[in-house]
C-alpha cells in the first residue's frame, strides 16, 4: 500500500478523498505533471516544475506552495515509499466550490494531490522491440501548451490506438502530425532529429527537451518543424519521448513498418545519453 | 445543508468524498447534464435523460443504473431537499483507476454523483434586463457534441466574458458562431429564429430543442444554420437558452447593441412558452 500526500499530508493512498466538488472533478480545472525516479531520485524535476508554474499561471491558479517546497513534498513522498523506480504524479487543481460557478469565486484553496507509482521502465520489452503507433484525428482544445487534466480526448485516443494494436496514438491536424497522446513525436531523416516546433498545438514536452539537447550536444541536429505521415513513414526511424517511457523507437506506424521495422540507432543512442542524463542529473 | 447522492447514497453534500484517483478527477472521464427543477418537478427530464445516455455510449461507459432510475433517484434527491425551485446537478464518470492508465482496465464501476442547488431562474432580473455577452476564438475540443466534464475552455471563456463586463461568452470558430460556453446562441432575423445546425461543433441543446419545438409550433419559423459576428450585430434580436436560465434576450454582444438593446418581443415571448412547456411537462 502506497503512501500518498494531499494538501500537506502524509496517507495511504487507499484513504485519500476529496470533494466531488472539487474543480478538477466538475471542471477538468486543474494542472498536472509526472515526474520520473530513478536510483530514489526525481529526474529532470527543474523542467517540470518549472512547466507546472507556466500551466497554472497560463489558467490563473496560484501554486499552493512555492517550487521548492513542491518538490521538497515530491521527495518526502519518495522517501516515504522507499521508491526507487516509478513515477510521482502530483496534480493541482483550483479546488472545491459548493457554487459550482463557471467562474470561480475568489479565495478557494487550491488541491494538491500527488502519489507515487512503483514501475519499471528503464529495463521493458520495448525498449528493445520498439512500440506501434496508430494515426488518428487530433481532437484536443487549442491550448495544448497547458498541461490540464482534460485527457479525454487523449484517452479515446489511447482506446482507439490500442484497439489497432498500437501502443500509442498519433493525432493528425491539418495534415501534420501534432505529437502522442501522451508523448512528443519525432522521425529521424537524412537532416537529423525532426520535431514539431513549440507552440499552442503541442505540449513543450520536458523530456523531449531535455533529449534534444543531449542529441545536439552529440552533434546530432533538430529540426523543428512539422512532419506528414507520409514523411514519418518514409523516415529512418521514428521515436517517442515522454516522462514515463524516456525514449522508445516506433517501428510500426499504422501497420506499416518505420525504416526496417526494427529500433533504429539514433533513438537507441539517444535513449542511452538520456537515461546517462537522467541519473547524472536526478535529485 | 444539502443532501446529495452518490453510488446509492443520499448523505450531506459537505460529508461527500470520491478518490482522487477517480478517472473523472484525473482525466475529465465523465459526462454530466444540469436538469431545472421547478414546482419541485424536474424539467425536460427525458430529454435531459437521453443525452446523458448518448454521451456516455460515445466514450463507452456503461451507465450504472437504468434511466429511469436515475430519474427515481434525483426525484428522491429533490424529496430529499425539499427542493422548489433549483437544479439538479449529475455526473457519471468512469469510476476510480490506481493504475492512473489512459486506458482503462475493464470492470471499472462508474461514479454516479448527484448534488442539488437551490436557486431561482424565474424571476430573476436578467429575464428583464437581458444579458451582455463577449465574443472570442472557441478553444474547444472537437467533440462537443458529448457533455463530458473536460470544461476548462469554457471556464476561461466564462472568466474571459466576465473581465469583459459580460456574462456569457460566444465561441466563434472559422468565423461562426458556435454556441456560448454553457448556453445555445440565437439570433432573430426577418427568416425568424436562426440557430447552428446539430454537429459535432456544438452540444445538441436540450433547452434549445425543446424551445424551437414551441417556436415552431406558435409559427416562428426555425433556420438550422451557422451565423456570423456580422449577422448577430444587425439581428433584431438575440438570445441564449440553456437548462439552468431557461431564455435570456441577449442586449449586447461585445459592447454593442443588438436592435435597440433591450429584450425583444421573440426572445420574451419564447421564454413565456418555454416556463409554460417547463410547468407543464415537469415530472
Amino acid at each position: 500500500m502506497s503512501v500518498a500526500y494531499l494538501n500537506g499530508q502524509y496517507l495511504p493512498l487507499e484513504d485519500v478523498r476529496i470533494s466531488p466538488l472539487d474543480r478538477g472533478f466538475l471542471f477538468a480545472d486543474g494542472i498536472y505533471e509526472v515526474a520520473a525516479v530513478i536510483d530514489g531520485r526525481l529526474v529532470d524535476s527543474a523542467s517540470h516544475l518549472a512547466r507546472l508554474e507556466r500551466s497554472c499561471t497560463e489558467i490563473g491558479i496560484a501554486l499552493p506552495l512555492t517550487l521548492d517546497e513542491i518538490e521538497a513534498a515530491q521527495k518526502a513522498l519518495v522517501a516515504h515509499n522507499g521508491l526507487g523506480e516509478g513515477l510521482v504524479y502530483l496534480q493541482i487543481t483550483r479546488g472545491a466550490d459548493v457554487t459550482r460557478d463557471f467562474i470561480p469565486p475568489a479565495g478557494l484553496q487550491p488541491t494538491l494531490f500527488m502519489f507515487v507509482q512503483d514501475k519499471s521502465f528503464l529495463d521493458v520489452p520495448a525498449a528493445k522491440t520498439g512500440v506501434a503507433v496508430a494515426t488518428m484525428a487530433d481532437l484536443r482544445w487549442a491550448r495544448r501548451d497547458i498541461k490540464s487534466v482534460g485527457l479525454l480526448a487523449q484517452a479515446m485516443a489511447k482506446m482507439a490506438a490500442k484497439e489497432a494494436g498500437a501502443q500509442e496514438a498519433w493525432m493528425i491536424e491539418d495534415g501534420f502530425i501534432t505529437e502522442g497522446a501522451s508523448s512528443t513525436a519525432f522521425i529521424v531523416t537524412d537532416e537529423g532529429i525532426v520535431t514539431r516546433p513549440y507552440s499552442q498545438s503541442v505540449l513543450a514536452g520536458c523530456t523531449g527537451a531535455a533529449l534534444t539537447a543531449l542529441a545536439e550536444e552529440s552533434g546530432i541536429a533538430v529540426i523543428r518543424r512539422p512532419f506528414t505521415l507520409a514523411e514519418a513513414l518514409a523516415a529512418k526511424e521514428a521515436f517517442m519521448t515522454s516522462a514515463s517511457t524516456f525514449c522508445l523507437s516506433i517501428v510500426r506506424i499504422d501497420g506499416q513498418p518505420v525504416g526496417d521495422g526494427t529500433p533504429g540507432p539514433v533513438a537507441t543512442r539517444l535513449r542511452e545519453l538520456y537515461i546517462d542524463f537522467a541519473r547524472r542529473t536526478a535529485v
